[in-house]
């Protein structure tokens, strides 16, 4: 008797996930697949981000899009090492998209790398491509409905930020329901409410990044 | 010599979805295919335009979610026909999908039928499911750069609805921005700024949809 186990191991994403990841492994790197809705603020959190960890952690970027490097063009003015991926109408970065532009940063001189995925709420959380954690996005316009009507994304993530805190005044919004729901999916999902525009809450997600890239 | 063209009328999706308009078009019935990133307000939308619709248009509903019935009960509230579809994972509806609710909907005795699609600004701009227009609506909160960034739904849409708009005294948001390059991909596209909050520009949204339906 044969027995044919469709292991998801076998998939040929996760197998390039992994290569991807033991690259990153050897060169002593810690990677961050960054995802959200479009516009909740990914690259607005990169630069914050960045300009948090100067002088701490060599930090490099690659930044996912359908069309375009607007994105890049931001992160390249903090004079970090940026490769745009336009995926010419996915929807997701995938690993094979990763794996193809490996040689194009400097990894050995790195510490931390961020992977800035395709505005999508969906598709880039079945996609492994290497990283060591997700970590998801969630701008407090879009409701406080999000994490039970898109779990997957709150469940695959290890931290939700929750951010445009700074607009809660002018919105009908539950931060507590969103935070409540976000937990009930995923009960060790570390959570920061921050906003990129007045830098509130930035502090402590670094210092929780840090901690846990050393960890 | 054989010439086999491999158009796109013959695609699964895009026949099942002239099966759809056909049996829309027998019901003379006008459907809107309703698209955005999750949270820019689609439901809220139609909740806004069915009320302001009472009285004029017979209206339906089918929703399209990952998962749950959200949207579905706030449109039951409305007391018009809804229909709750879930994709399970897939992060837009197709034709098959709305073709297998076809005979749960009063097809007959509505006038208008909106499909709420999955929260989403790329995929679903890429599957027909029998629809006469699409719109689209992009919350503010998500910025200008929007248009450039996912091209593809501006250029499919028949209109943009421009939402939240009584937040822009509190973004760093360009209007202008939005419609100067929502109007350089699709020159024809016709744009609402709206908010479903205050109730701002929904008059001219709904003004416009019952002329566009009845043209």
């Amino acid at each position: 008797m044969k027995l044919k186990v469709a292991s998801k191991i076998l998939d040929a994403n996760e197998r390039i996930a992994q290569d991807n990841k033991k690259a990153f492994e050897g060169a002593g790197l810690y990677v961050v697949n960054l995802m959200s809705s479009p516009g909740a603020g990914k690259t607005s959190l990169l630069e914050n981000t960045i300009k948090g960890l100067a002088g701490k952690s060599m930090v490099g970027v690659i930044e996912g899009d359908i069309t375009g490097t607007d994105d890049a063009v931001r992160i390249e003015r903090l004079e970090v090492p940026v490769v745009q991926i336009n995926t010419g109408g996915a929807c997701h970065l995938d690993a094979n998209m990763i794996n193809s532009v490996l040689n194009d940063l400097p990894l050995a001189e790195l510490d931390l790398l961020f992977i800035e995925n395709v505005g999508n709420l969906v598709c880039p959380a079945e996609f492994k491509v290497g990283e060591d954690i997700k970590v998801m996005i969630l701008s407090i316009t879009e409701g406080h409905d999000k994490p039970l009507k898109y779990p997957l994304m709150f469940q695959e993530s290890s931290a939700l930020i929750i951010n445009k805190i700074d607009l809660k005044p002018f919105l009908d919004v539950d931060v507590a329901k969103i935070r409540k729901d976000a937990l009930s999916l995923n009960p060790s999902i570390k959570i920061f409410e921050v906003s990129c525009k007045t830098g509130e809450g930035i502090d402590a997600w670094i210092e929780w990044l840090i901690q846990t890239s050393n960890s």
